[in-house]
């Protein structure tokens, strides 16, 4: 590109979205210029309100977040849309096929959306969603809407990191109810059960309250269970209103604040696991790593010795004295 | 323990039951006196064999774990017995509950159980799960069977790092075949629908052979479907052949020495992450972390940016000066 950083970071904030576009890509892929573009972007965002929509394969995740967007256009606001997927760990690529497409939503220009895959190139916990985010969110999506696919643990980090999470439901996986027990139920502010035409809706219903009313909550919140038929659109509207109920929640309660530190020291933390793997890395010569692997292979050395070495050879510096 | 590590170790390789149950749980909590023993223990395994199983919730895994370990114990042979759970976000314990037992099958002393959660206590990818292999090996289990509850990607790594792969099926969860798509489906090396007395066993049969139609191997070897019925121990010894089959597969096959190698290469590569994160925390003190979370939370810095200067302190060491 021949525009300069500052250039490149004015267009975002402009909502250009083929600007928007390359900056996400370079991010995903690791680029340089990705962060130093980020550094940028991040003094300029803070602004959206970020929702996590998950649950299961089959929910009707990505027909409710479409209506669901289509709601919020109406009143004007642009609106961006991060559908996050399971990663095949044999093709490295997104089931949902195109990583890289942008496009509106319908001929509405105010709707960005992205596939993401679950896990980078170097296996960390979609750390990038978070900076599309930062992306959509100095380009001025007052609403972002992160949908993930699945009910992993990847998916539970992602949705811990928005401002609020809609866990939707569906009649007839019973099963799944059982999965969910395992620590993505307790993460939702707010649960939906989807397709609730079908039967067995009021059952589900019943066992998200009776979950509901044996755990305990940090804030005051109480989160509903809405019925919705997101091919319909019913319900949609009573999930708008309790995404907005509870972003009024939140600036009132000063415990939110603690939930937002919290998410934060959480994103340091894996960033920095995931920065310093990769300074790492950058650092290691394809040789020098070969021969480590043979030597455990031949088991001459064990590989918590060869770690200890490695990282002790990286604080040094690449052959370079000094330090400890 | 007022034993030196070389007595503790030499009591593991005598296969003293609570020896090997404190050295997992020093492993498992990340004690340096556990990382110090596994340097010792490494260069005494190699021998076992270890064997995945995985498959959705309620497909039979720990039944037919317990049954082909009953079946394997005939030959005299000692066996591990690791179960891998899920674990919960909020209570970061494991599902099946007692992660501290290290208990006989039955009366049978030759058979060691130990459940383990999916994340250690820094979010790590099971990373420990090698080392109580590595444990288990040294101790003379000749057999590893490593039990994945679940279908995420934690599943699926701990599955890439055993010798051979099983995945269980059912009928009756067609839904689930579809989620396995997603990754795990392909990994195995051998393919059970398990409760085959139930109705549409042989269409979840027809479905694997058709996406192993469709699917290419690395190595020459062509993954069986069996079909079992868990509780009466129906196709058991099947499986077992199967097992065995896979073993001297690989014990002629090149190929075999390559996935070992990129197993240890990954291995390798997910310890150093692990331990260069581990080894930067334990040098950040909870104040300037605090600093660092609240600079972010309130806009002056971007979170990048404190990473990269979190881990330039590091390379630079304490306070110490030098190095780059």
């Amino acid at each position: 590109m021949s525009e300069s950083l500052p250039e490149w970071a004015e267009k975002i904030l402009a909502r250009d979205p083929r600007a928007m576009a390359r900056a996400i890509s370079a991010v995903e892929s690791g680029e340089p210029a990705g962060i130093e573009l980020l550094k940028l972007l991040f003094l300029k965002s803070g602004r959206a309100y970020v929702v996590g929509v998950t649950g299961s394969p089959g929910a009707g995740k990505s027909t409710l977040v479409e209506k669901l967007a289509a709601q919020y256009r109406a009143s004007g606001v642009p609106i961006g849309i991060i559908a996050v997927d399971p990663t095949s760990p044999f093709s490295g690529g997104a089931i949902l096929g195109d990583r890289i497409r942008m496009q509106a939503l319908s001929p509405d220009e105010g709707v960005y959306i992205r596939s993401m895959a679950t896990r980078g190139h170097l296996g960390g916990l979609a750390p990038a969603v978070q900076d599309v985010v930062t992306i959509l969110d100095a380009a001025g999506c007052a609403l972002i809407l992160v949908e993930t696919v699945g009910v992993g643990q990847d998916e539970v980090e992602i949705a811990r990191h928005a401002d609020v999470t809609a866990l939707l439901l569906v009649p007839g996986m019973g099963d799944d109810v059982q999965t969910f027990k395992a620590g993505v139920m307790e993460i939702a502010d707010i649960y939906v059960v989807n397709k609730s035409d079908r039967p067995g809706a009021e059952r589900v219903e019943q066992e998200v309250m009776a979950m509901l009313a044996m755990s305990q909550r940090r804030d005051d919140w109480n989160p509903p269970v809405l019925k919705t038929v997101a091919t319909t659109g019913e319900g949609i509207s009573d999930l708008r209103e309790a995404l907005e109920r509870f972003r009024s929640f939140g600036e009132r309660d000063a415990r939110r604040l603690a939930r937002r530190r919290e998410q934060w020291r959480s994103r340091l933390l894996e960033l920095l696991r995931q920065r310093l793997f990769e300074t790492a890395l950058g650092d290691l010569e394809d040789a020098a790593l070969e021969a480590c692997v043979e030597d455990v292979l031949a088991q001459r050395r064990d590989p918590h010795t060869v770690a200890d070495k490695l990282i002790s050879d990286f604080r040094k510096g690449k052959g370079v004295a000094g330090g400890r």
